[in-house]
C-alpha cells in the first residue's frame, strides 16, 4: 500500500480520494493557505464543502502549514493546486520532492514562452525548485474527462495520465485504477496539456451559446445545439491546429484529452457558468464579479494562448486568422468586444496550414 | 431566383425550407407515399405537423403522385427521402433527375460492398438510375451539426456540403447560405458520408449512458457526464480507424461531420431517446417497439457497420477489438447482450492501426 500525499484540497484533487482508498492507500489531503476552511470542514465533519460530500474513512486533513508533516515519506504526490498557485506549489513542496516519488498534477495551465512556444507546468515547476532537485522528479500530469463531483461519487471515468518516465507512469496507474477510474498512458505530456488547457478557455464558448440561448429562449421545439456543436467542432480545429505548430501530435485532440474533456467541461461548472453569463447578456466586469468567489482557468486559458498566438504569428508559425474562435473569446474577455460569434471566420479556407486539405472548391 | 424540389417531407428536407425561402427561391415539397398526412397537413393550414411549425409561405406541398410535375423544370433537387427511402428514390424520382441539376441530399446511410468497404448512397442510387443517366448526375450531400427544429427557427448552424462537382458544390452552396446556415464544402464526400452516417450509431451509446444516469439517479452533484464523454472519445477514435482502414481522410471526424455532429445528435431526439430505453434497463425489443412510430436509422447503422467490420477483419484492413464500442452497440441490438459498456477494451493499446501511436508504456 502506497502513502499518497494530496496538495491542494481543491474539488479536482480531493476526489481523488476515492480511487486512493478503494484501492487501500493511505491518503493525507494537506490544503493550500487557501484551504483552510475546506481542511477545518473535513476534520470537524469530514465533509468537503464544496464536493458536499463526506471524505472517505482515514483520509487525513493537514493544513498547509504541516506541508512537510504531509509530504515526509509519501510515495506519490499528487498536485491538486490550481494554475494560479503554481508557484506557490513550487516554492513550498518543491523542496520536499524527491526524485523516487512521483508527482502527478491535475493542474491545467499553460506558461507561455517568448517565442510563442507553450511550457506545461511541469517544466515551469521544474525551473523554481532548489538547483540540486532540477531535472530530477518525475512530473506527470492527467488529463480527460473528469467532472470531480462523478469520480467522488465513482462514476465511470476514462483519463490519461501523462509524463516522462515508463515506470512512474506504471506504478501511478497501478495505484489509481480501479472498476470506475481507468487509465490509458502517454509520453505526450506537451499536446496533452495543452489539450487540457485550452479545452477550458473553448468551453467558455459553447457556455456563451448556451447564455444567449437562455436569453432568446426556445423557439418551440428548437433550442440552440447547433451553434454548441459548430463551436465544439471550430475548437477541436484550433486546438489541432496549435497543436500541430507547436511540433506535437495533433491527434490528441480527437479523443480523451481533447474532445473528451472538452465535452465534460460543458457540463461542468464554473466555465460554463461564466460563458452563460456573457452570453446572457451580462458585460465582462459584471460577469467576472458574479463569480468572483471561483477559480476562473478559462479567463487566464484565454488570455495566454493569445499571446502566445501573437507571439506565434510574428514568427510566422501560424495565422490568427486560423484562430477566430480564440481571438473571438478573446476580445471578448479582454478588449469589451460584443459576443457576436464570427461564424463565417470559422474553418477557414485557404488559411494554408489548415489541419487537413480538403479540396475546398475555391471561392 | 431559383426553383427546389425537396422530395420527401420529413423534418431535415423540410426544414430547408427556411433558407431556401429567405433566399426568395422558389420551394416544392414534395412527400414520399409515406408522407400523406404530413402534406395534407401542409396544404390544410400550413403546419408541419412533425416540426409543429408552419412552413414559409409559398411553399407548394404536393403528394407523391404528384413527383413528376413537383420535379419538373426544378434548377436543385433535394433527396430528404431517410436512407430507408434510397431505393424508392431511386426508382420514383431517378427517372427525372437531369445531369444538369444538382441533387443535394440530407440522407445518412451506408451501404456495405462485399469487401467491406463502404458505399456512400449516391453511388448506390447512381447504379439504379436509368442507364442512360447513370454516371452523369451531380450527386451532393449534407453533412455536420443541424437539427432540423434549429434550422427551421434559423438558429446558426454550420454545415458542409460535400461532392464531386465543383460547379454544383458552389451553385448549391449559393442557394441556401444565409446569415444563420453557414456552409463549406468538400469533396470528400465518402468520408464525410461515413462520418454522417456512423455518428447515428455511437450517439445511442451517448444515450445509453443517459438512460443509465436516469435509472441511477444523480448522486448529490454527480451526474454521469463523465461516461458520456469517454464514450464519445471513443466514438471519435472509431470512426477514424474505419475511415484511414477504407483509405480516407479521418481528419474530417474532428470537426463538423463527426465530432460537431455526434455532439448534436446527442441533444437530438430519436436516437437519444432509444439510447435511453436501453440504458434505464428495457430490453433491445421493448425499447424499439416503444419507438416503433419513429425512423430508427442508428439501428441500422450499427448493423451495416457491424457486417462491414466483420468483412474488413477477414481482409485484415481492421481488426474488432479496435472496435470495442461499436461491437458492444451491436451486440446489446441484435444479440441480446446486456447494457455493460466494456470501458477497459476502449483505446486499445497495441491494436496497431490507432490513428496515432501515442507512444504507450508497455504493459
Amino acid at each position: 500500500m502506497a502513502i499518497v500525499t494530496i496538495i491542494g484540497a481543491g474539488m479536482m484533487g480531493t476526489a481523488l480520494c476515492w480511487p486512493l482508498y478503494d484501492n487501500k492507500h493511505t491518503v493525507r489531503l494537506v490544503g493550500t493557505h487557501l484551504d483552510q476552511e475546506i481542511i477545518q470542514s473535513i476534520q470537524a465533519d469530514g465533509i468537503h464543502p464544496k464536493l458536499q460530500r463526506a471524505i472517505p474513512d482515514g483520509v487525513q486533513a493537514f493544513y498547509s502549514t504541516e506541508l512537510e508533516t504531509a509530504m515526509q515519506g509519501a510515495d506519490v504526490i499528487l498536485n491538486g493546486v490550481s494554475s494560479f498557485g503554481t508557484d506557490w506549489f513550487a516554492q513550498q513542496a518543491g523542496p520536499y520532492l524527491r526524485p523516487e516519488v512521483p508527482v502527478l498534477a491535475v493542474t491545467k495551465g499553460l506558461q507561455v514562452l517568448p517565442n510563442g512556444d507553450v511550457q506545461p507546468l511541469p517544466d515551469y515547476i521544474n525551473h523554481q525548485l532548489p538547483v540540486d532537485l532540477q531535472n530530477t522528479i518525475s512530473f506527470n500530469a492527467i488529463a480527460g474527462p473528469c467532472i470531480a463531483h462523478e469520480l467522488a461519487a465513482r462514476r465511470q471515468t476514462c483519463v490519461v495520465f501523462c509524463g516522462r518516465d515508463d515506470n512512474s507512469l506504471k506504478q501511478l496507474k497501478d495505484v489509481f485504477s480501479t472498476p470506475y477510474y481507468h487509465i490509458w498512458t502517454s509520453y505526450d505530456l506537451k499536446e496533452i496539456e495543452i489539450c487540457a488547457a485550452l479545452k477550458n478557455g473553448y468551453a467558455l464558448a459553447v457556455g456563451m451559446i448556451i447564455g444567449m440561448s437562455d436569453r432568446a429562449g426556445t423557439d418551440g421545439l428548437a433550442n440552440m445545439y447547433n451553434p454548441q456543436a459548430a463551436i465544439f467542432a471550430q475548437s477541436c480545429i484550433e486546438m489541432q491546429i496549435l497543436i500541430k505548430a507547436l511540433g506535437g501530435n495533433e491527434k490528441h485532440v480527437t479523443w480523451l484529452p481533447g474532445a473528451g474533456d472538452l465535452y465534460v467541461t460543458v457540463y461542468g461548472g464554473r466555465t460554463r457558468k461564466l460563458g452563460q453569463l456573457l452570453g446572457q447578456g451580462h458585460n465582462t466586469e459584471d460577469a467576472l464579479e458574479m463569480m468572483s468567489d471561483v477559480t476562473l482557468e478559462s479567463v487566464e486559458i484565454i488570455a495566454r494562448t493569445a499571446e502566445a498566438l501573437k507571439l506565434l504569428e510574428a514568427s510566422k508559425r501560424i495565422e490568427l486568422k486560423q484562430f477566430p474562435l480564440l481571438c473571438f473569446l478573446n476580445d471578448v474577455l479582454h478588449h469589451h468586444q460584443p459576443v457576436d460569434i464570427p461564424w463565417d471566420d470559422f474553418f477557414p479556407e485557404g488559411a494554408g496550414r489548415f489541419p487537413f486539405t480538403p479540396n475546398r472548391v475555391n471561392e
